[in-house]
């Protein structure tokens, strides 16, 4: 019997397996395809699949015997289940060193358990965060990979050659441990809810407040996709909004304004919760989805409670309304992006994973939905400091948002009083008010709590006294007259 | 050997249980005491409990002794492992027919797990939220009992005799069914989080855009404390800022401004997340916390992140400053029960529990955190139509936040331009004019999720054509040239 030839096994035709397959095997390497319909296989191999370097696999058993040592498997299936089915089928077939690869959207604590699991057993798993969708995954995906790191080296070489480049350099790094490839990928994710809430807002105030047509509404986003938000979001709403039906309207009118959610975003806003990381744009994001998808009520709604009305000539300057939009857009895209840093961040802390945070960005640089010029500059700033604490602490985005700072806070001025919704535009602008305060009211809260509850609360250092002594738990009778302090470590 | 003589049983001789007690024997009731360590049964026998009708026992056998059948035992024991330990205990020594009730801050999927097992043993569970601390346990409750419905003319009249009164009504009924007492308490956690963190807004903008002394708040606390925002919270807030240290300055500017949370809040931004319901104000309440607890953070930001100057005489009119604040904390808690609700009644329909909301208002009315004139107009709009879809649609609460509007925005417009976070404020204004909106920008959302991963979108009923179909999955080929559109259900 020969030497098998397959350099990496793919499980899962879908249309993103089949693309990842016709990638890898246009970079030169030899993929063994199976999956659990096998005339899938068969069709592929007699189609796209024709005279490149696929071998069809029609069991288990058969892609494991077609693969070089160490086994290098990528899963392309049906997050939940199947994964774990899957590894339970290739189980007997590998042997130590084995490398399994989860490339689909499974959450990260799933990664984790079976990167655990398989660690036991000998067997190398990663779990990999793919993004691009279809075309991505074509010519070029986003590939965040993390989990047991002896199987880098093995599978570095497979990934950065099939992965997206930007200015040369692949969008594919190593994430971290166990199930942090998935973390990130879910972040990104995220953020991605962010970015097209942040969107959306601009085209709605445009278009309620300014009278744009969606033709002029798309050459703004025209304009915008050669400056500073220069992304492939912004590069789409302006197909979308130049993009008329057969009758010559803008199709986009005529879709429903009802969001679905694939529940990545949601995710986030979970993590964010129980990691205490305050990820306002992204829960405002899945927040603000909720609410369009109460078409039946919102319709309701609208009958009978008013707004402001908004006059016809309520924007004068358009120029000027157009520009401090794109300083709001910049701006609060900025917070999005340093509140989702901040929650892998602590993600890194809280699960003790190291994490790179420079490799992140270059990751979103190309190849995914978020992809931008702005990552680049993110890329940039935790190359100069990878230990960065804050992204808002880089020169290169304090000085963006304290240049963007007037238009954003006009933008929201304005969509305040003519009743235009900007749930992620004002919660991104509450949050820097909020973080460039050295003070903030919880001191209030913390009275109130210590009052009701007798939750206790502690004193700024400077305030300390001998009667309010410093890094210590204070309980106070407030319904007592004046100077009624003790000290006490009591809990509710 | 005589009859037993106990009415209920209590396990755990913390304050709120010692506190529940003495309330119960007020009002004519026997309870039989125990607690883990027996020492404190003696001491609470030998000093509060004297001359009272109160039965130590120094064993969870001689607690179900003493006590007539059905048995009513009452857990206030540490939510977790603590509950499910004393249950197993108890178990032995019960017969069927009994009943367990948690009143502790059990998370509501414990409570329905609960519910089912002891269903199966022929033992009733009933998870009641208490609230009021220690004050409320003692003079009387807001009680929110759930869970087995056998159980509750069993329980009814000695909750109700215990529990706060309101115009003379008990502040407390049946909830519904398995964990829907929890679930309840719960929601009223989150909505106190948010009535929280609405009063430190106002503090917060009065104190720097107004630049008043804590003594001028404090009257203002207490001006509002005779209209529409009479409530606990706000009259603690009042009694708060009125109070001095032995230096004679205000107590509350030494407090550290870093909040705590017991994650009720959380669990709450969580469940409305997983339940897809826009319950925007928990949710920022919750981060607003998170964002205060980075408190060394924060202070190196501030020294980096500039905002606007804000001028001495930024506030000229200082009454009409006063009632717009006022109208703005008004509208802004309108918004944030009416999400509440939507939140439970979308609980109704998820878990499949009837639930009493005309009920749930009046038991939040008084003896917990949130009571409030408030909820009792809440409380009647409910009874005046228990099928209520959303408090905004109530002529009352819509005429009252349409006169609040003016104020609101005009708030939220100076905080915004002055650089003062209103986070909750904010959020409470965006989804109103969201919630009023016949059509949101989701539409440009929806093409996007189609235009980069083809999740396909619905078009409006009255855009429907023969191209684009009425209620049907479409996908287009948005690179393609206009017109080319068909219809699919291919799900990504």
């Amino acid at each position: 019997m020969s030497e098998p030839a397959g350099d990496i096994g793919l499980i899962g035709l879908a249309v993103m397996g089949q693309n990842l397959i016709l990638n890898a095997a246009d970079h030169g390497f030899t993929v063994v395809a199976y999956n659990r319909t096998v005339s899938k296989v068969d069709h592929f191999l007699a189609n796209e699949a024709k005279g490149k370097s696929i071998i069809g696999a029609h069991s288990v058993e058969e892609l494991c015997r077609n693969l070089k040592r160490p086994r290098r498997i990528i899963l392309l299936v049906k997050a939940g289940d199947a994964v774990d089915a899957f590894i339970q089928q290739l189980l007997p077939f590998l042997e130590k060193g084995d490398i399994i690869i989860d490339g689909g959207n499974s959450h990260f604590p799933d990664s984790n358990r079976r990167y655990d699991e398989l660690k036991e057993k000998g067997i190398y798993f990663v779990g990999s965060g793919v993004s691009g969708g279809e075309e991505g995954a074509r010519y070029g995906p986003s590939l965040m990979p993390g989990g047991a790191e002896e199987a880098w080296p093995h599978i570095k070489d497979i990934f950065q050659s099939i992965s997206a480049k930007s200015d040369g350099e692949p969008c594919c790094d190593w994430v971290g441990p166990a199930g942090s490839g998935h973390y990130v990928k879910m972040v990104h994710n995220g953020i991605e809810y962010g970015d097209m809430q942040l969107i959306t807002e601009a085209y709605d105030i445009m278009k309620r407040i300014g009278g744009f047509t969606d033709k002029e509404i798309g050459e703004v986003f025209s304009q915008w996709n050669k400056g500073v938000l220069d992304s492939f979001l912004v590069e789409i709403t302006r197909d979308i909004l130049l993009y008329d039906d057969v009758d010559g309207t803008p199709l986009v009118e005529k879709i429903l304004d009802s969001a679905g959610q694939k529940g990545t975003g949601k995710w986030t806003a979970i993590n964010a919760l129980d990691l205490g990381m305050p990820v306002t744009l992204i829960g405002e994001a899945v927040f603000a989805r909720c609410l369009s998808s109460l078409k039946d009520e919102r319709v309701r709604a609208s009958k009978l409670l008013p707004g402001p009305q908004i006059p016809k000539d309520a924007v004068k300057e358009r120029q000027q309304f157009v520009d401090d939009l794109e300083q709001a857009l910049y701006a609060s895209k900025i917070i999005s992006y340093a509140q989702g840093f901040m929650l892998i961040r602590e993600a890194g802390k809280t699960y003790g994973w190291k994490l790179n945070n420079p490799a992140i960005a270059l990751m979103w640089r190309g190849g995914c939905i978020i992809r931008s010029v702005f990552l680049g500059e993110i890329t940039k700033a935790y190359r100069e400091n990878p230990e960065l604490e804050n992204l808002l602490f880089n020169k290169f985005f304090a000085d963006a948002v304290e240049k963007a700072q007037s238009g954003w806070r006009k933008t929201i001025g304005l969509a305040v009083s003519y009743g235009i919704p900007t749930p992620a535009f004002s919660t991104a602008l509450s949050f820097y008010d909020g973080y460039r305060s050295e003070r903030l009211p919880a001191n209030l809260l913390q009275a109130q709590r210590d009052y009701f509850g007798a939750h206790t609360f502690r004193v700024l250092p400077e305030a300390a006294s001998e009667n309010l002594p410093a890094d210590q738990n204070i309980h106070i009778n407030w319904t007592g007259k004046g100077g009624n302090v003790s000290a006490s470590s009591y809990q509710a």
